[in-house]
């Protein structure tokens, strides 16, 4: 997404994001999101040896903890901005958010997405009033067809991962779960594009210094885990997972925040991944997508130093299609 | 079950259950069961045309709002009694419910199956400490058996409807939720046996008297229909729906509370059922059982008078086939 940076994408002009941007973001999207609960289970504790806190963010509006960063980015907009209406390629849960966010700001919305986009996910945007715009499956199509989408309405592009104002908008989950449960070791989130990990680590290494930021991805797109233990951006250059949240590669604005804060990042394989989201569907009685599952999957693997801790996962999805489920 | 009624069952000798019944049971269960929260959902709440309030006890300890009874039984059980341990027939919730309150009052349970049972069903059983006794499947199978065990062990028999303290301890969810939801207009619950729904009106009527209290159960299962709208108790003979936590028949003692303090029942067929399932897997990410769905399918389809009412939901239990999902 580099191509739009210099179309509209706005970053703090190289100041990290601090604290102050956090709470703004939080009192920005109160009145928009959810406070989502946080569930635990004897079972899954006993099972991970290790006392588990399940923030919610499957519940969270739009089934997503990325209803959070659309939010706060389209709230952020002064108003001749968003008079322009927003605009962004995703075939996921990134265009229901932002969807949701131009609708409650009451401005238009104009979301690219793939011809092969399933049934559902386009309703849902339908359902939310944006004006969808199909176009070829791929990453070049996609940006092709963002930009004629700008340069036709001038609306302004809202990055699904890659923006500050994204990013401090998904920090808002790790703050509250940090708030909902007192003296966490560690939280753990699911890593693709790499905005709530980046997000949550920023917020987590400046309020709470002492609690550990894990991530966990799978092995089939593993492109973090590389670039973490390379020291180097890795590409994802044919992503493979069931994990269809998690399939982008880190930015260069994602990876240089991991780098610097997130503990460790670990893989879990796909049948891993499975038979956590399993675990959590019938113990839990929660609907999570894989990307969801990830998390517990790696602790479930003893990928991450959590025994006998306190450990926070976010739950960050539960868009999934019932009619295909990997059981 | 009458046939065992002589045996161990407990009834309140005529009186009929009384709030302080239900406060005591409350008290009673406390340190074993959840308290379980309350979801909405603004889109279901769009589709109902109605404020919806979701009592999520398939969040409940063993999944299913089983677990209030099978504690208030096994708890006012006396030392004695208790030191002879509990037995019940049953291939579902109460099952469960009941080897879990036996463990926790450190107590023998023996739990007759049918040897047709779901190899997960027995699995949660096993894991919980019961001894499991097998027979042939059918009512009259069941009953020897527990009988058998009896007279063998001397173990008290815990109904899994037919008892006064079970139902006080099954009234304890909707006591719970108009604590939480303040104002509601009516409280629905599914029927089967009548242990939730007979609790449910029992505390409605004296604490909340202008509360509506209605029921909800499958065309395939409908005795608890039949026998309101006639007067006259009448028997399922051969029940047959998704809906495998209903099967069940009203007794005499659920029949007659129902009977005096319910507003109305619904009857929903097996697509309906499907449907409002489907709803709260993909709106509510709640993974309910079938017997869950039943009082949302009668609010969609307009079986009750619910239309712009604030009303609360009991979601009575979560434990489904992942393998075998109806869709």
């Amino acid at each position: 997404m580099q191509v739009l940076t210099g179309v509209s994408q706005r970053d703090s002009g190289g100041a990290p994001l601090g604290l102050a941007d956090i709470q703004a973001a939080r009192a920005r999207i109160r009145p928009f999101v959810h406070r989502t609960p946080v569930l635990q289970s004897r079972t899954l504790d006993a099972l991970a040896s290790a006392e588990l806190f399940f923030k919610c963010e499957h519940l969270q509006r739009i089934g997503a903890f990325k209803a959070r960063g659309a939010h706060n980015a389209v709230f952020s907009l002064n108003d001749a901005e968003a008079a322009r209406g927003v605009t962004t390629h995703s075939s996921g849960n990134h265009a229901a958010a932002l969807s949701l966010a131009a609708r409650n700001r009451g401005i238009s919305a104009h979301v690219v997405m793939p011809s092969n986009a399933t049934a559902p996910k386009i309703a849902t945007v339908k359902r939310l009033g944006a004006q969808i715009v199909f176009c070829s499956p791929g990453n070049d199509a996609r940006e092709r067809s963002c930009r004629e989408v700008i340069s036709r309405t001038g609306a302004i592009y809202i990055p699904s991962y890659d923006d500050d104002r994204v990013i401090a908008g998904q920090a808002t989950a790790a703050a509250e779960l940090c708030e909902q449960v007192a003296d966490l070791d560690a939280i753990i989130t699911p890593v693709g594009g790499g905005g709530l990990l980046s997000g949550s680590a920023l917020y987590v290494k400046q309020a709470h210094p002492k609690v550990q930021v894990f991530a966990a991805e799978p092995e089939g797109a593993d492109d973090a885990s590389r670039s973490y233990r390379s020291g180097v951006l890795q590409k994802q250059l044919a992503p493979n997972t069931i994990a269809d949240g998690l399939l982008t590669s880190l930015s260069e604005r994602t990876f240089a925040i991991i780098k610097a804060h997130v503990d460790d990042i670990a893989v879990v394989s796909e049948s891993d991944i499975i038979e956590a989201m399993r675990l959590v569907w019938t113990i839990l009685k929660q609907a999570i997508e894989p990307s969801a599952a990830v998390a517990l999957a790696a602790v479930l693997r003893g990928r991450l130093p959590t025994a006998g801790k306190r450990v926070g996962i976010i739950l960050s999805g539960g868009n999934v299609d019932l009619e295909k489920l990997p059981w």
